[in-house]
């Protein structure tokens, strides 16, 4: 939460945290600035003082909105300092950077850079700050160490949020089900329109998209609605000119952020529309009973890895293949058993590393569960996921409950 | 255009160009792979040879579709290299990255990095390479030598999906202009909902965003329809509480991009609903005659930069203030005349470097022309905006037409 930043600070050595971006589709912008519509700032953080926003003359009014300390760039006009430099604007701009560390006193330490920016553009200014200004150590934070660390664990009204955003989600989920349950089946078990012509990967999720962006969502990931052989590529998004037929799973995956970049939602369930093939049906019940397992052995203070290792255990028990067995499989149990998630749709706790003290599960841990199998060589792929997190009193709970069937029966 | 970029390496010295990250809101890499759906890569490119993407064991369809030479990630597994680093992600990357680097025979010469990601991942790992292997000058690119140079000029498929856009955006501004123009008129000349309640900026917005999801478009940086006061600051979003009311400037600039993460198209128009009072119609048309005086005016050859001191040199022959007299200006002509668009909303040419050749308008360039007024005391904003590119003859033309008309009539 955002009341540890600056006793993690302390702990790992680091005088100042600098965010560089916009707000939007930004996550630490976005939550050190309480969201919010600046389209560019710098943001000079430092642990007990208040922090230091740089903005644009036109973006006064938003950047006030913080309650930070302001700082315009009009005070450092890059057209002089341009023509100081020939034009060359990686040199101007490490001039007016350091212009600036040197007047709000930063001049040694450890300065710690965050924020979504376009490497061309940012190395170069790190690369001459880093010359010019040889008494500060300027840092990345790979390991997650300060902010993501710090938004590993949630406050109840960020709890509250992913939850609305997973009423949203589901809701729509329930609407594409009916949706393709209300289509007629024509040639080749093939879903048809009105028109006549097949329903399609792209028409479904164009209508999925609209919804979304009715309740306040964005996909701004993309979703996976993949049918058949995709279904068995995990991350295979679904071909949109593709039809939609009975008896092949749909591995819909669906992780959509609140309008503007905020907090995400994730979930996954897979259908067979009208009937399911024998073959399915067992591989199907078979994740839905390591699922099962798997929740019903969560506990507080444990690295989120024990899971995926104990996932692993299951499938392995169940006479599966897993990555633990061949980190190069591409069929049967090849995916991680789940993920944080928050204002990224992919972060802490991480469940893939036992090392790493930070992973385990703790009050305010919002984390997804979504054991798979897949095959793409036989045509099919399974997933079922939904989002849990740890409530105050250390007990688990999935944010939105939501039907889980396998098969999807269609009308007549 | 994209057969500019091997000429443009050999020009800038540079032996590699390497793009990480994913195909989606992230212009270079979509541009270099053509779209797709891609969650995350590593794209190297050398001037001449076949590209080499590394790929995710997941996104191996995906990649394929580019045609280049894959490489999958899980040929160089992390988990190895963590235990030999103690856990240590920054150590293990760099080692991991430090071996692809080797094994694709990159060990010398002049890397440029290209991407949007986050800092704090990047940064370790180029700062770690740069020890590891120094024969590599790793670099960035912040005058857009080289990717951004071959961008700023289009193919004549590039140019029809940015009119494409123009076509929806506009779409989207005229149903726009006739639902405020259907709303009923209460008390304090305010706009009415059918509940009674005040239409607001908020409900404006939802709705716009929603057209714009029906005509496959996303508005990912963040539209601006802003009222009054808010019209004045050219950055002001916008408040989604505020009520919408007659014969206020609204100032509607609407900047969507192809569904994931394509092209942008640009476009503004300043509204007063019902009637404009005399002062904002007076300066209306002098920025209208501005406008069309620099349209007027505009040459193959020149510098994008020239048209930004010339609407300054109109403006201040016109009695208004200008950000050329004075940087800090807060009202008057305080933006630029317009920005080079495509897979990014600003890009070249650009119309602030004079020095700069490559922001010369030229065959194929696509860029805005947006001059405007801004008076936030007085409580209110102009700005008119509209798309325009070079055909291949050398001539000017806007991409799509559309009324400017400042005052819109209300029913009755």
């Amino acid at each position: 939460m955002k009341k540890d930043i600056d006793q993690l600070m302390q702990k790992h050595n680091v005088d100042v945290i600098w965010v560089r971006g916009a707000a939007t589709n930004n996550p630490t912008m976005y939550y050190l600035t309480g969201g919010g519509h600046i389209t560019n700032a710098d943001l000079f953080y430092r642990a007990g003082k208040t922090p230091i926003l740089m903005h644009g003359t036109m973006e006064r009014d938003e950047a006030a909105k913080t309650g930070y300390e302001l700082l315009s760039y009009a005070n450092y006009p890059i057209m002089d300092l341009l023509k100081q430099c020939d034009g060359d604007l990686a040199q101007a701009t490490v001039l007016q950077f350091k212009q600036i560390l040197s007047d709000l006193g930063i001049t040694q330490g450890r300065v710690m850079l965050y924020g979504k920016q376009e490497i061309s553009k940012v190395l170069p200014l790190i690369q001459g700050l880093s010359k010019a200004l040889p008494e500060i150590e300027f840092i990345g934070d790979m390991d997650d160490t300060i902010l993501l660390e710090a938004r590993a664990t949630k406050s109840p009204d960020e709890i509250e949020r992913i939850r609305q955003m997973g009423v949203r989600t589901t809701t729509v989920v329930g609407k594409t089900a009916r949706f393709l349950q209300s289509h007629p089946v024509g040639e080749n078990e093939t879903l048809i329109k009105a028109d006549g012509s097949p329903l399609t990967i792209g028409d479904v999720k164009s209508q999925i998209k609209l919804w979304l962006a009715k309740a306040g969502a964005e996909d701004t990931e993309g979703m996976i609605f993949a049918i058949g052989r995709d279904a068995g590529v995990p991350h295979s998004s679904g071909n949109p000119d593709d039809p939609i037929t009975l008896g092949r799973t749909i591995v819909f995956d669906i992780f959509p952020a609140e309008a503007g970049g905020g907090y995400f939602y994730d979930f996954t369930r897979t259908w067979c529309l009208g009937y399911a093939s024998a073959e399915v049906e067992k591989v199907y019940n078979d994740v839905v009973k390591v699922y099962d397992t798997v929740v019903g052995e969560l506990k507080l203070g444990v690295n989120a890895a024990e899971y995926q290792a104990r996932t692993c255990e299951l499938y392995e028990a169940m006479g599966y293949e897993t990555i633990r067995q061949n980190p190069r499989l591409e069929q049967g149990y090849i995916h991680s058993l789940g993920h944080g998630l928050g204002l990224n749709v992919h972060e802490k706790p991480w469940f893939a590393r036992k090392e790493d003290p930070s992973n385990v599960l703790q009050v305010g841990s919002v984390f997804t569960i979504e054991p798979g199998l897949y095959y793409p060589e036989k045509g099919f792929g399974i997933r079922v996921e939904d989002t849990w997190y740890v409530k105050e009193d250390g007990s688990f709970e999935k944010l939105v409950d939501f039907p889980r069937d396998l098969v999807l029966p269609m009308k007549g």
